[in-house]
């Protein structure tokens, strides 16, 4: 079974739960239309069928592979990414005066959803060039612009983010790359990095290294660290100092070449500053929140592409009899448990794509609004959804992925079958461009705290209008809708109350105890209120004679997440206000 | 990081929790004391730690090899069978007149946890051999007796179970293969059997494949099938008509052999009728229900190990700086995110250990306590807690290893970490030997309406009678265990009276859309309450003067579950109550 892009689940929910007809209608996106948006949805979702999602298990299968430093990919691939960029979907979202479309980060959001659903392991490789244009775009020399920005726009080159060394992950402070001023405007880059996606490959000519480094005598710690472009080939052609050491061998993503990268071993890779000196943290930051959310849709993505399956294998396999059935056997997706299956599946998939279409609506809001009072909150709740897009959209698309395996039963356990490979490709979501650990640590002590706490609560109030238009409407499709989502939104709201008072206070502990829990609970709510939106839209459409049949399903999607996923607020609203007495006796518990 | 068998936990749930001492104190066990069985687990653990759990890696990396329809395992693995056969660890729990050790089902589940978390792969080959002893035991024929159990009971030879075939899996009314008559006494067997663990294998020179087949003009559906007895090789020597086709390329468990097998390609496999014809599905389900406990301590295995490693890599990798502390990074073991995870990981693992060992003691008394109505009484609450002890066990056991996974970081991603393998080889235990959709099935429809509910209402009211305990005792280390443990249990409670009323109604739809939450929470419930036992033995312990430092650790581990884990009942009552709604519509939303 392959993968069919849901281009209509997406438009819909781009333009009637993320704001895309908002932001049209307030003059954002400019000549952009809902009906051209469509049309270049339907057309990324024909490459993303036709094209990509063939190589994906060739990938799996083949991986990349390294030899003397030369890193190969699957075959196909290359053909494939010289196809895509040629088709200009590189370039859809990057700056038009580098020859990019300036299309909206919605618009790209969908594109990268169906570029992973096809494969994640080709999906993620973009991921890294475009943080890379976004850094550069805000932080390097005008020089450097003009000698990067085009080719990694149109994708005839690929960029890379060097972040990682054996002693510093999650904690860049202990970042010890080196990098030593020559006084020509050049630097000499030495050191080691570690997990670097697509650090060399064969795809493109050249490959664009953004790395983190240290010059002589700066202050320990994060603000000691610069940030420096490193070319895998000099402006004159010649080879630099950098080389793929080796690959690492992984659960997933097998297509993905994953790097250690040795800088300066030979005399030290040149280089050049990116922004000023000691702010390098600041800069990656800039292509790392993007990443994030780029993240977050790959979770969405493997969702979707698991849930195709595990469908399509219920509506084929026969086993068992449905209740009243006469006899033989019946298509095991009549039976309630696998119904419950396959609904989880696509309910927590829908509400993660929705978190993440929101985000980027919100940072498209955040560049394009006319005034700045506008784009400061726009750029605040950007921050706020951003470790909700990343982090709960990744756990549900693992969770999505061992149901989908679950519901092939035997057969899912076998590689062939492919519903594995989704399970193991799914992994790395939630580990890498900040563990959900600290996705869910940044939402409490720094995203809760914006504008005193403004931003939060306004999300939170938005989220209780939706609640209101339900009871309003009374429609009885909408089951107990209402009251389990607002049961929902109150939870988060008080757990909120909870962390801001308790970040504030000594208690900051107590804060990190839950802040997984929480930002649970703020997917959960927020995607249970997503869902209902995109009901309410459903159901007005209907009212206005749309006899679209997805519509009705759009309802009962989000009846089911209401009253079987929002239902499990309480909960954790307990876990986050009473749940850190472990805190004192951890060690004691854990030693045992 | 290898294993190391956590013997003084084992032992402590088994004495405490499980009623070993009880059963002891009972006269149930025999010459068994409690100091015999901790020495016999002492020295289980030994083995697994130093003969079985070096193999796992290996037996993941070069997997079991066919030719020619030899199959051949991995380097080392025949050597291991050989000695663990040899020290008497495969005969522990066989019958005494067969050459076994007649030890109780509870102490050889606490060894075949051992077994497992050293290799699942490995573990899960006995397993099969000692379903076939009891379902040879019980239904076979003295002269099939006396030609096979000594040598199974040795394990000197191997058994497998030959149930699933290409259309009939959870539906084993579909099976085609065929039996006939030839008038010796024996059967010819002919047919495809596919998923049959060490169906072929290089570990022993003999293997005996217990296989469902239709006999002529047997009746359709699951009274027509019967049980066979088919040799690799005959008793005089000659080969038998079996073989194996093909191994399965798996996502995980690559030591374990998973083969396609041919009976009959020469005119017929020779076999012996076990139990009366047409009876083999209850034959069968003799051995399946032991299996699905040991199934279930696979899940407990796999988690164990899982969490060993993480606990191991987070108390040794540096990252971050502890609230508080001066400079310098500290192990990660520090941060409350990080504890949370090993915590949940902890609890979860503990209490699905308590859930597994109870069961296995439930099992014991079925078989030896001294009145019919004992016995019945124990074997009713051993077919209750069977489905909990596997569902819930191998479902925990699958997210005990992702976050294992987790805690690692990127290094969790990397296959030579080793977390991937657990969460590879966990992917399996939910569904094989029934599927967790199929034991909260059975929970539900069969082992809830045991003697008109009472058997569900006394395990209930065990629970209620733990919280009332530490409620009495008042210790302020238990925190919010009481409030927190009894609204688990109440919600249990009404969720029960709720699938009893349905399924005696016209709504067996709404009972089997529920089924899964409900076994969820009834595996929070009771997981709840065994390691509130379990804590209050450590108090009860403490009070007496004993040092054991894991006394304290037992309490908070009890506490973390209850304020953190049992929490999320509610949620699971709200959905087993008022979830169904979607029955209704689920062809609605998925189609759309």
């Amino acid at each position: 079974m392959s993968y069919r892009a849901p281009v209509p689940d997406i438009v819909f929910t781009m333009r009637h739960v993320a704001g895309f007809d908002r932001a049209v209608a307030d003059g954002l996106y400019g000549d952009l239309s809902a009906d051209l948006a469509q049309t270049i949805l339907e057309e990324a979702g024909r490459f993303a069928n036709d094209v990509i999602a063939p190589l994906n298990r060739e990938g799996d299968r083949h991986g990349a592979t390294v030899k003397d430093g030369a890193v190969t990919t699957a075959p196909g691939w290359k053909e494939a990414y010289k196809a895509w960029t040629e088709a200009g979907w590189n370039a859809l979202p990057g700056p038009v005066e580098y020859g990019g479309q300036g299309l909206p980060t919605l618009l790209n959001s969908a594109c990268v959803e169906m570029w992973n659903s096809a494969s994640m392991a080709f999906g993620i490789g973009p991921v890294l060039t475009h943080g890379a244009i976004e850094a550069l775009e805000a932080h390097a020399s005008d020089d450097l612009k003009s000698h990067y920005l085009e080719k990694l726009v149109s994708g005839e080159w690929t960029a890379t983010m060097n972040l990682t060394e054996p002693q510093a992950g999650s904690d860049l402070a202990a970042v010890r790359s080196r990098a030593e001023s020559v006084g020509d405007g050049t630097y000499r880059i030495t050191g080691q990095k570690i997990f670097i996606t697509y650090g060399e490959h064969d795809l493109t000519d050249n490959i664009i290294h953004l790395v983190l480094a240290r010059l002589p005598d700066a202050p320990q710690g994060t603000r000691g660290i610069s940030l420096f472009l490193v070319p895998k080939f000099l402006p004159d052609g010649t080879r630099n100092d950098v080389r793929c050491h080796s690959l690492e061998h992984k659960l997933g993503i097998h297509g993905s070449p994953t790097c250690t990268m040795i800088f300066g071993d030979n005399g030290g890779a040149i280089g050049w500053l990116v922004g000023e000196e000691n702010r390098g943290l600041n800069c990656m930051f800039t292509m790392m929140n993007n990443a994030r959310l780029a993240v977050g849709l790959q979770g969405v993505a493997i969702a979707e592409r698991a849930y195709q399956q595990a469908l399509a294998y219920a509506n084929e396999r026969k086993q068992g009899r449905a209740i009243g059935a006469a006899e033989g056997m019946s298509p095991i997706v009549v039976h309630p448990d696998i119904q419950r299956n396959l609904l989880t599946m696509k309910a927590l998939t829908a509400a993660a794509r929705a978190i993440c279409y929101m985000t980027a609506e919100a940072i498209d809001r955040a560049h394009l609004e006319q005034d700045a009072a506008s784009r400061k909150k726009a750029h605040e709740r950007a921050s706020l959804l951003t470790p909700v897009a990343k982090a709960f959209s990744t756990d549900i698309g693992m969770e999505v992925a061992s149901l989908g395996v679950q519901v092939h039963g035997g057969m899912g356990f076998i590689e062939e079958t492919g519903a594995a490979q989704h399970y193991r490709d799914a992994r790395i979501a939630p580990i890498y461009e900040g563990t959900n650990g600290i996705q869910a640590i940044d939402l409490v002590t720094r995203k809760l705290p914006l504008s005193g706490g403004e931003t939060v609560h306004a999300q939170i109030a938005s989220m209780r209008a939706v609640v209101m238009r339900i009871m309003k409407e009374g429609t009885p499709a909408f089951g107990a809708t209402a009251p389990r989502l607002r049961d929902a939104i109150e939870s988060l709201d008080r757990a909120t109350s909870h962390m801001l008072r308790t970040i504030s206070s000594n208690a900051q502990g107590e804060a990190l105890a839950g802040a997984t829990p929480y930002l649970r609970l703020f997917g959960i709510a927020q995607g249970g209120a997503a869902l209902a939106e995109a009901a309410l839209a459903a159901n007005a459409s209907m009212a206005g004679g749309d006899k679209d049949p997805a519509h009705p399903g759009r309802i009962a999607l989000c009846r089911f997440f209401a009253e079987n996923i929002a239902v499990g607020a309480k909960g954790l609203e307990d876990t986050v206000l009473g749940g850190a007495g472990f805190l004192q006796d951890a060690t004691l518990a854990l030693a045992s």
